[in-house]
């Protein structure tokens, strides 16, 4: 963005804004991945990251992005044919179903109309229907980035549990990790899918899984093949610090910084800050006059918003004159919601002139691009930070 | 900051955002300042730092902060009981004159209500009065970083001519510089002092004398002492990309790539950038019922808003409040200001985003700290910059 | 490494010294993988790379670390129970077969002394033998990290052309890419694996594969599941400078600088530089009196000399040694060779001093350790560098 | 250095190589030098940096090059026509001079071969000679980086006293402050000099003053017309962690955590370290059989080694060769050592592997120069790191 003046607002749901202290400490020098100095790295790292994800249990962290999570979450635990109860929720959900299928994974998917969270009675439904156990896991996304739904990860263990089924439950946390309360033990998790760029604060490039036991004793007879994402020599490895192939030793040391600064702030903290930034953007969105694409608002995401256009405006033209007027980044529609959505990312390192000079570059751009609204979105999301806005109590919403 | 989440919005008028590239810049190793790359540095900063003075004359680089700058446009030219004109717009301009009268000079000073630049007629009417001329300069801050109030340096370039007074013109335009448009050989001003912290993007370390032949013939007879800040060492290294002494090697590497965005932008180009951002914040301003501390709205300055707070409140209170809440950084009230008025920044690095969300972060401290106002200023400052505020035309205002 | 003085010597053949130009890019900020601006960078990547690789065609660059890029050139061109042609060269060929038999292929391992390059004339036995072209791939690493040993690639070449076999040609050259003189095109390579963190100068998490196109027909009928390591979508994708998923956007910025700083050199002289370097090593270890572990001299690497210690002496305590006194990272011995040998890297981001600084700090090791050895290594590396070493002529070696 | 491979070795007297981690903390975004992260950060550099020059009193903090603390020394405790005694030790004596003199002082030069430190004879001679104490400073380079000569502060103490004469002490310690024991407080010093960039590891841009109350008495009667380098206001605003006027923040960040890292190492590991590699260099310079130009190796400096070139030779043709060939920058001879010597910086943030890198890339030069000289130096640093260079005994030497 050479030639254009202030710093650039990257409000896509992730990546996110990277901190510079996080970035001061990528850019110290690569260590040696096999020496003393690393070791200490790794434990550091290894250990500290556990309370992210609520759980006692091992977490793999991988040098690649998160899509490759989602691979490892099922060739550590599948075999061909094996088949996956999996809900459509939006564009990822949809992605993690082909990626199974390109596994040779049968998929049962049960539809969904991309503006609501998985439906516990419907699994237990499909759990029970299946007598004879064929179904090895369900694969959940917990906060389905393209649409701002959330699942209640609970309800659909309770399902599974009702149905006395043994599936693993398999949860993608990719775009609430660290920014939404998530509870991989108490919830009985099987597998965390999370990645480095979002509540993290990390560039892209880190990925992990969080494994329960369950997951790890189903890890020696699956067959689906594997190597790179092979849990059994990481768990080994990780033992001493060390890892079975050349890690992201630069972002590690990120890594690092980041559980530091999680830790200064508090995860209930972290929790409290996306939630209150959420209802903002939310009761802005819904001043201008426009629909949000979660149709519950109890299911609607606290790191990210998606917003419909009115119909007969284009979404990508109002992003494009945003990003160019205003040097905003949104995230744009995915698969059918393309052009139809636009999505504010108010998650990781943010605070309020961030969120507020955000929106207000919205609006502006709503005015340039003649998509009729109704102005004061900022000044409604101003009240609702002040706690002032009666008709969105924080308490009900 | 630890502990807090998102980027601070340094909203003082100065220092300003460094930009990520210049801080990057800064980082790389420091060089010998004797060898071939850095004379290659030398050469290119010391000959394109010129336009923006736009000025074909030298323009001397301190190692120093821009209070050092002040000092040096004094002991080059003056000598021991000389006489100087000075106008009291402001803090900055009464440090000046009290530097001044330190390193042993008379000032003359025509007193003022720091709400309002120098005045032209009073100024040719002390030089009329003095036949002798015993006054040796004029000295005035063009841009009063204390109360956001510019003075019309033509107007007094004029009336030194119509004195027919020979009397050195020296001009302090550190917060304006880069930032407003200003000429130093088109105005017939003989030293322009200058700093690295406000439109130049750098953290603070550099400082500047754009010197005319009359300063620097004056130099040969001026016997105020100095070394470290005199002139004809500095010029003479300065011819072979060299410096009499150590520079601040790393800020010189800075100021290479501030030089860069600058010309990437244009300079006219952000000369209108900062006008378009001061007329939405004097907007925003207006509309909550606050008085500006400039009194002539032609007077007030392109870089920074000095906000007067009502009666009976604290500006400190509110500034604090704004910062632990919004990690906004506001000017403090300096002199008899202090606790008066709060100063925003509007200059250097920056974009609407940046500009709004500052502005939201002020009216919600202004609504914690129960300071009446009317609610709306960012609303108000969104249609200015959409150019759309009827009641301000930017042609006249 | 708080409290050490001096700059950290990463001489292990790799990761390797990352230069501050790139890491400074790296540490800018994340950009929207989905932006016009990205979408610049993706394009600028994608194209500048090939030269690196002497193809015309396009390479895949993968969000994440080498050993990811060895296993997407198996599983993008194989089917389970595939026959693939390897060569036992050492540590990293022995875990590139290990990782093909767990992804269900079966390997012809040509066994070996882990002190030779590949045998071209084995290799084309093999190959005549198999008539029924069972055989699907031959796959061998160029430069063999655990040994400093490289292959004759377009002998390798040769032979399956002499066979008249059809089997596609794999070739590792994680620590040869940008190193050592590689051609994709002309040698008809089929599939090339590289990776980031050693002649490329950048930090690991990248990785990549050029591909021929045979590979990419192969590719078509190619059964081992995939899905992350899925060249279609990526070439795909690629076309417009995007990927399929989220790529290492800062990885990619650090690319970018990489490729302007190999540019700059101009990569003959990178890999004159590396031949010559690589002399000076191989003279300072016999100088001293030890075996170099590459039994040819034809086949030592120009990338990393691996030494054997005497009987009876630890390489690791003397790796720890040198580490501790000399903040001097060197590699381990790896496999059957561990604490048997130790390895210098001499790739990447080097000059003299650095070299000649290493070797020294290795020669006091010795000292410090007790190994016999003659002293004066160092001041004959001097002389090979000088071309003075008349014992060993650069052409002859 | 664009083009050219490997890390630069920055072995010039000052400025030193800067460690990353300082650079990254200078990299850190400006902060208000009037808010309280700023004075959290100004109370902890302001009594932390005292340590360093063993004082319990204060030392002030200038946002200026070290050549601007040697005017702050002479301009707080003088008055116009004063009489300073200097010893013409070398170059940066011999600019003190001038500094002096330009600033309206009377300087009584003891003159010197520019091969020896202070001779505390002459001055008690000069002093006792002065019976009506017109000399009202005693002024001396510590640690002389044109010559690399120290001087004996503890011995011109003595001489003062011995001469019942009541000057103050002024030291210049720009070159050993943090490389060398230096007690400010126990050797009656006055007022000492220091820079940023030299044993601080710092770039050039912050100087010091730490002030004896007997300086600041003298300050309150001192003439001498100053303003930016005044103690007073800055005594005063320091109290709260405040400067009076804009200091060099992000220096002032680089500042904390070089002092971390001076604390980490401990002041008496740093100054063994210095002495230990200022013997291995003045070994190798003996074996290639040139002077060194101190005449007396007991005060030969711990931090840089000036070294005479054999007549007929070009010092300066050398240190061209040496830098263009191995990136390694050494310092030029000055003023009558012009192209005579070359000075080897062996101070800051260094190890063993950079210094006898170094020092072969010298001895390379030394070849290609054709300058004869006994190689085999490198090794003689060698022999000395490792204490085994019995014919220099390193208590004895």
């Amino acid at each position: 963005m050479q030639g254009v003046s202030g710093r650039h607002f990257l409000q896509i749901p992730g990546p996110t804004n990277t901190p510079l202290r996080i970035l001061a400490a990528i850019a110290q020098p690569t260590i040696d991945h096999r020496g003393p100095e690393f070791q200490e790295l790794g434990r550091n790292v290894l250990t500290r990251i556990r309370p992210l994800f609520r759980t006692a249990q091992p977490v793999i962290i991988y040098p690649a992005s998160g899509t490759g999570a989602w691979e490892a979450a099922l060739v550590n635990t599948l075999s061909p044919g094996d088949r996956v109860l999996m809900v459509e929720t939006g564009h990822f959900a949809s992605l993690w179903n082909r990626l199974a299928q390109r596994l040779g994974l049968m998929v049962d998917l049960i539809t969904g109309d991309w503006r609501s969270g998985a439906d516990a009675d419907t699994i237990e439904a499909k759990l029970r229907a299946d007598k004879e156990h064929a179904i090895k896991a369900v694969a959940i996304v917990h906060n389905e980035t393209s649409t701002g739904v959330t699942s209640d990860i609970p309800s659909v263990r309770r399902a599974i549990d009702r149905a006395g089924h043994p599936a693993l439950l398999l949860v993608d946390t990719i775009s609430s990790l660290a920014s939404v309360d998530y509870r991989h033990d108490e919830w009985g998790v099987d597998v965390t899918v999370g990645g480095s760029q979002k509540g993290l604060m990390l560039p892209p490039g880190l990925s992990f899984n969080a494994v329960s036991p369950k997951a790890v004793a189903a890890a020696s007879t699956a067959r689906l093949s594997r190597s790179f994402w092979d849990w059994e020599e990481m768990l080994s490895a990780n033992k001493n610090g060390f890892f079975p192939y050349t890690p992201s030793t630069n972002l590690l040391q990120g890594l690092r910084v980041a559980l530091d600064m999680l830790e200064e702030q508090g995860l209930d903290a972290v929790f409290q800050r996306h939630l209150r930034m959420a209802r903002a953007v939310r009761g802005c969105v819904r001043h201008w006059g426009f629909e949000i694409q979660a149709a519950k608002m109890s299911e609607a995401s606290s790191t990210l918003t998606a917003v419909r256009v009115p119909a007969g405006f284009s979404a990508d033209a109002l992003r494009a004159e945003i990003l160019a007027s205003s040097s905003v980044s949104l995230g744009n529609g995915l698969g059918p919601l393309a052009d139809r959505v636009f999505r504010i990312g108010h998650l990781g390192d943010f605070n309020d002139p961030a969120l507020l000079g955000s929106l207000a570059a919205i609006e502006m751009g709503l005015a340039v691009r003649g998509i009729p609204h109704r102005s004061g979105g900022v000044e409604s999301a101003m009240s609702t930070l002040l706690g002032r806005n009666a008709a969105q109590p924080i308490a009900a919403e």
